[in-house]
């Protein structure tokens, strides 16, 4: 019986296409056998945001930081040329042309691969951000639960 | 017999400091008999490409990407203190002083050490880059490329 | 007798952000009794400098780059919404609040938790940084030392 091969991300960037690129390689290599987790930390979180606003509780500096941080994967900027917001509309127009999926079903698709997606809950304290505000199916951890996996890892990114 | 050591970088950055890291980390482990490869995703693919303009058709998206990116590793930007172009001068001015090399050749370096470029075709694809555009004597390949290299990887990172 | 997890962090970024996540990495590594290095090269070396002006003899380029470069860890921007200033005011903020540590003790507790702490001499020589500017303690070396390390890490990253 061979073990079976292990992929894990730190997803720390917000950007929109950062996180793509994270999902393809996470959904690549699911469809390749692999364990896969994804660690979602610091802006990385965004990414698992719901994209309405929740009604929670919460500190000035944490709302502020709700605020100013984009709700979910499809309001996120680009890495470059982000210009205000248009480049992320110009890679959306090409990304349909070419049939690629945009970033929300590439989440959804790693979901249904049984990709692990973990939130950092160091980060959400930081910063505010609470298990409703976040999309389902999430497991939560800290830096432990990351060493723990990717010690055994194949593949380990910092994304 | 012992089996060589591998090395797999993702530059996805469009940074001239980052590539140079990529590089100098990839022509380093090729000098230490790794086999390496280079997978050039999104931003990163700006570093295979000719420094000429290239006549191809495209549509008028695709133009645009064209003309927005830089034209070749050495018109790349630093990820830090660019300063409209100032800070890549500067770099380039104490790297010269100190006898290190540019990126264009230590791009060269790598394809004389063996190093596999490969370009990402999706991304291609996406920003509408055509292979007259890009360097000589390249691979192409996924997500699905990448992964079967990387899995068996020494060491793997994502810049 | 099993031999130890290794763990070893290329720390390109300049960062604070980037730098504290690569920090808690390698502290939470080094708890997991891994042997951890943390490889400082290009703007990743700002983590090591010392907080005072250091008197050394420069040409006009490093003295340049000496004063638009953070000195040490506590005046690092941040890689996102760093809002001239106010973000890593907003951060340290958040961070104070819940009893996180700040990037200067995160520094400190890998130096107690002998993570062996690299500055890259090659970077050292391009910036004209000189050890006196550095914190004590660190190790030098070049890609050659990153790669024979790395080779043998179980998780290597590149932040």
């Amino acid at each position: 019986m061979t073990e079976k091969k292990k992929t894990t991300i730190v997803l720390f960037s917000g950007d929109y296409d950062k996180a793509m690129a994270a999902y393809i390689i996470a959904n690549g290599a699911a469809a390749y056998d692999h364990e896969v987790t994804i660690f979602h930390t610091f802006w990385g979180l965004n990414a698992l945001r719901k994209d309405n606003q929740v009604a929670v509780k919460k500190g000035f500096l944490e709302k502020m930081f709700g605020k100013m941080m984009p709700r979910g994967a499809d309001k996120m900027g680009l890495s470059k040329m982000n210009y205000m917001g248009m480049g992320p509309k110009m890679i959306k127009s090409v990304m349909k042309k070419h049939n690629a999926m945009p970033l929300p079903q590439l989440v959804e698709m790693a979901q249904e691969q049984d990709v692990k997606l973990i939130a950092c809950t160091m980060t959400m304290d930081l910063l505010g951000l609470q298990k409703e505000e976040l999309l389902d199916d999430l497991e939560y951890g800290g830096v432990a639960a990351y060493i723990g996996d990717a010690q055994d890892g194949n593949v380990n990114l910092f994304i």
